[in-house]
């Protein structure tokens, strides 16, 4: 295959056209997964690989984005870990037995994530046979993310419970963090092992955090992530929202490509990360609903803002949202194929 | 009356020590408020002058901060222009006729808050009268934050219809938000006659725009806001969340003081508006409950990243939260007091 331009631009090297995939680009929105849905859970899909794949695959057929990323969620670590949770429907994950004392953390099992998220690694062997010229993104949640669904216990406003294990129980939290990242890191060289091309650390909660917190309490566990997946060769991405304030310590932390959200003008948050990183993003994922002319409108922005030098993946700021028109989605990547500078 | 540090600090004037308020410091953590809050419902309180009185004051006894503030709600507005809602439990406000139309906005009626509420100038004067060394602050919604509720008919994560409304139909965003920064406009001046000697601004959701967005979407109407109530005189607040990129529109959208977040180291942020205004911040709520020693680190570092000028308010970057405990709020007070530079 010749090489994509999704890796050439995670290289920073010079490209044809800049590459294009969206986070969710497989989900509800899609006609074709909401019939899959109809018959099987979330977590049925996720845990079948035949079923994991062609999901994957989903987008990549109708949309032609230039990377396909696996169908999975970022909890599944917390099972094989001893972390029950279900997805209920209208309030998302609960966790049945957060993780608060230090019994929770000592009771935290290793990941091994070979055997116990086989179905993963299978998923991603299909896959690698299946996708020709399309490289293929492995997955995980970014330590903060993961640890505070744990905590909390599901979805949260303020992160009230996690922020108080750092402020009160330090110790707890660092003990926390450790086992997560090493399990975390487990996941993503496993991934890679099994034949993903790129990866994504999904830090997508870390914007309640103040840069002091983030750097005491987060950056030295996403980095042990972030440099384990990097030592395998392959780019690595760091991603997160509503991190205008973090972006010099998620550097700092790690990753080949760095995410920026809409909250941050692209070519200021690009300044300010340095130009010998690549970045992804960051269109509001609100404007793939808009009338085409105004959404074209605004992918040019961001492109604009983007020019005179290589390592600009084009995405959404976060993920694509339920509802969002498919015909949208496949006008955004034509628009982005299509931009001349 | 002494002129108050708050004021002081607001015009950027020399002070004996940090004057220290918290945005939401009447409310539910309080046992005070909780007992009002067994035999009248929130708007019941909010529309008895007596009862907003009492609840106003409660912290401002229990814990002598340096500034009262107007207990109401930002969205009492609404139901005088037309707009129904209710607070439902565990939900927050349900808005019954979300504005999403020509026909809708049109429908809006004039403010005349004078009129319509007043209950609310019945408090302040009320309030007025009780507070002898403590100035009373008034406050509104801003445009934004205010049409994101009537928008979307309650809160909402991802502000899809409300940003939705001003990529697909501007006209009607503009005539929306025309409208709504003209009855808020008259708002806050109906405040400030009737006695407030301060009045903020609150943009809380403000921060899930880009700044381009924002510039073109919503400065125009905070602007015309805030110019209406610093026109009378009195030191105004203009305070958001996550508003790390927009700091430097929302110093040109007005304000003698500038809330910040803790997602902004207070220096940094202070540079970003300018020292020639006043800032109010920046303290994360979740640290009010930590134990004593860790809350006071924590308090002492704001304060350091604001020592060698005047013109810092010390505040939570965000309201107090539920079960804050009453202790730490009160400590919390005296800590700001008594530091040192």
């Amino acid at each position: 295959m010749t090489e994509s331009r999704f890796l050439k631009a995670c290289r920073r090297e010079a490209v044809d056209a800049t590459p294009v995939w969206f986070m969710r680009q497989a989900g509800r929105y899609m006609a074709e997964y909401r019939a899959i849905r109809e018959k099987h859970t979330l977590l049925e899909i996720v845990k079948q690989p035949e079923l994991a794949a062609e999901v994957t695959l989903q987008p990549v057929r109708a949309f032609k984005v230039d990377a396909a990323i696996l169908f999975a969620d970022i909890l599944l670590p917390l099972q094989p870990m001893g972390v029950d949770f279900e997805f209920v429907k209208g309030e998302g994950p609960v966790i049945h037995n957060p993780v608060r004392t230090q019994a929770d953390v000592d009771a935290l099992r290793p990941l091994h994530p070979e055997e116990t998220l086989a179905h993963v690694m299978d998923a991603i062997r299909l896959l690698r046979t299946e996708l020709v010229n399309t490289p293929l993104i492995g997955f995980s949640g970014a330590p903060f993310t993961v640890a505070s669904y744990m905590i909390e216990g599901g979805p949260s406003r303020d992160y009230k419970t996690t922020k108080l294990m750092m402020y009160s129980a330090p110790e707890l939290w660092h003990a926390l963090m450790g086992k997560l990242s090493t399990a975390l890191a487990e996941y993503l060289t496993a991934q890679i092992n099994a034949g993903a091309q790129a990866v994504q650390l999904f830090d997508s909660w870390v914007g309640a955090l103040s840069p002091m917190d983030y750097e005491t309490f987060v950056l030295p566990y996403s980095k042990k992530v972030l440099d384990a997946a990097h030592s395998t060769g392959v780019p690595v991405i760091n991603f997160g929202t509503g991190t205008a304030t973090l972006l010099p310590l998620m550097r700092q932390a790690g990753g080949d490509v760095i995410g920026l959200d809409w909250r941050v003008p692209l070519e200021s948050g690009w300044q300010t990360i340095g130009h010998d990183k690549a970045v992804q993003g960051n269109l509001d994922p609100v404007a793939l609903f808009a009338p085409i002319p105004e959404m074209k409108k605004r992918i040019h922005d961001v492109l604009r803002r983007a020019e005179g030098r290589p390592g600009h993946i084009f995405n959404v700021g976060h993920g694509i949202l339920q509802h969002t028109p498919e015909e949208n989605v496949k006008a955004a990547v034509e628009i982005v194929h299509e931009y001349q500078a």
